[in-house]
């Protein structure tokens, strides 16, 4: 294993303690031996070993304690044995902190073509190469570990919404089957976690069926998996107001690929304490900012003589250095700053978004917080000059 | 004037030292208000109010003491009279040390369509929206001092080479008229040095005319233009091995637009004070990559399993952290990081060049550094694994 330790050895264990609750919102640590995580955490997207546009230097700076790497895309390329030979995710990325790692299930459904499902697991192609590759749980679990992730999720299926309800059934049925699999192939690894994935779609009972299953296996955290494809806020918020309850209140509750400011609001009002998204990166490269005060577009015209930041409130380098009208001109000229300045800002404010939250539980004070976000993102921006 | 003062009150004056030379070879500095220039010294290019794939402050980490910017890209988007009112171009990139700006007038003939040349100056169309414009001594003047250029360069014209000595020397004797005009139309701006630009393609008599017209006129730096212009680097070094002696000893002299590593160190060994060139950022984007032992593309599969960074002996944040397999696989994945992280070794290699020949002149020991870096520079790359 080419993971170096710690200066004084390394703590082998990991722990997830509750600090606080207000209403089903909480605040804990997840405590790691690569470093602690806050929770209610954010974690950014680095799908193939970089979170688009940033240094990792620079995505700590914005407060992450946690990132997400991609199993599907990290297998096709540079391929999980390489990166073991390399010394791993964390040296060949050069981020020393927690690392999450999907199973690839999800992508290869989504991105892979001529996939081929079965009990055994899931035959598909490269959508690189066209190479031809296999997933299973046991396949995912050696990769994750090839990759030295620190948290590890099982692999699972996970069908587009709507479906109806047979399918959706059968496809959690056969992901708890899996997520059995995914824990006799991870066996004992100190130091790491692993995550269950709990499905069922937008049904009560099959999610409970499936927090059930998972809990009877017994896993580190557990995932609310099957959601934010294409349901709806309104839709998946009703989910949650029940799934997390159903999974077990000591451990990490993970809701995986969500989501805009709201959405994580909302989750987070529900009892979740991590999530993932690509949207606060992707948007920066797109030209879309999020702000305190809603979100804004910064190809739109009206910003190109405005020589104030995105958000006078936000500490991030982008507003503290640059207004918005040299934003404005350094993404017209497409110029590679842009998308470094815009993804800087944009990971920047869901961090500082998690740690408003973090502070408000603590405080009791959710629901005010969540009252004074919503008022203040109505705005939408500031007035034009 | 929206240019922030210094805390105790700003210097106004500029000037030249020469510390030490070693045969042709010379070092000194430039003193500004905005800051010291170390010569030699190597300008990284900002062509559209950024130095591509880097923030500024990672610009200054390298080394860099000035920065050039382009006239044609800036007055065309977002334009010198928006900039202006944005507080100038330090404030709008955020780069507050000294900035060098070209007059427009070489970029106008190599990227402006429908260009029509007058006694006057240029008129064109921009090569991004079609739009008409018109570039002459004065109005170059007038952007560039919109702009807050600290080196206001003269606005001149050069033809391609290989051109006939009848066009080399109109062109030589239009560029010394409009060298006037646009000493008239600078003025007398403390604080800010007008260069001017010595033509005449290779031919030693037109130079020597050139720069007599230029002494005549006087100016805080001289040029020496027309050069790297397709004419390869013996008819180059054959020009700079009397175009320098031409020009006035006390001011700094300019090579623009040069160039590979060892066009430098042969422009230095024969007098040159300064140069610009895209070609660090340029190769970062494109995966070629410089190091002391010569040039290697990252595209290549060798590096793919390599383990070892860049060059071992290179400080910069690329090679302290980064191993060539992962700038490998960052650079075949088309991730954005790899754009950066390449730019910024190679803009780190070129100012590293510039120190160790500033510190071998000061030694006198300029013609074994030199001898060195040709040994090494021969070697090509260090062997593979
Ligand atoms: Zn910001
Ligand atoms: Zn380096």
């Amino acid at each position: 294993n080419a993971v170096k330790p710690g200066k004084s050895g390394r703590m082998t264990q990991t722990s997830f303690t509750l600090h606080a609750s207000d209403g089903r919102a909480r605040t804990g640590v997840i405590s790691t031996p690569r470093g602690d995580i806050r929770t209610p955490a954010f974690m950014p997207v680095g799908t193939a070993a970089t979170v688009k546009a940033m240094l990792p230097e620079s995505v700590r700076e914005t407060g992450a304690d946690i990132l997400l790497g991609n199993t599907y895309h990290l297998m096709l390329r540079p391929t999980a044995e390489r990166i073991d030979r390399l010394g791993g995710l964390h040296v060949f990325m050069n981020w020393q902190r927690p690392i999450l790692t999907d199973s690839g299930g999800f992508q290869v459904m989504s991105l892979a073509s001529l996939r081929k499902l079965t009990e055994q697991g899931v035959s598909f192609k490269s959508h690189i190469d066209g190479s031809k590759h296999m997933l299973s749980p046991e396949r995912s679990m050696e990769i994750q570990r090839l990759l030295g992730s620190d948290i590890v999720m099982c692999f699972d299926e996970c069908p587009a919404l709507p479906a109806d309800r047979d399918r959706i059934a059968e496809s959690m049925e056969l992901s708890m089957r899996w997520a059995a699999r995914s824990k006799a192939a991870f066996g004992d690894r100190p130091g790491h976690m692993l995550f269950g994935i709990q499905q069922g779609g937008l049904e009560q009972d099959l999610r409970q069926h499936s927090a059930e299953a998972l809990r009877e296996i017994g896993f580190d955290g557990y995932a609310i998996g099957g959601l934010a494809v294409g349901e709806g806020q309104e839709a998946m918020f009703g989910c949650l107001d029940f799934a997390p309850g159903q999974l077990p209140e000591d451990r990490p509750r993970y809701l995986m690929g969500v989501g805009k400011p709201d959405d994580i609001v909302g989750a987070v009002a529900r009892g979740v304490d991590m999530m993932d998204c690509v949207l606060p990166s992707r948007s920066g490269r797109t030209g879309q900012v999020f702000t305190r005060l809603g979100q804004l577009n910064i190809k739109n015209a009206r910003h190109q003589d405005d020589p104030r930041p995105l958000d006078e409130s936000c500490g991030c380098p982008t507003c503290r250095n640059y207004s918005r009208a040299y934003l404005h001109h350094v993404f017209r000229s497409q110029e590679i700053i842009s998308s470094m300045l815009l993804t800087w800002h944009n990971l920047h404010y869901y961090q500082e978004l998690m740690d408003g939250m973090r502070t408000a539980i603590a405080k009791g004070g959710f629901a005010q917080w969540a009252s004074e976000f919503h008022a203040q993102r109505a705005q939408g921006d500031i007035d034009p000059l």
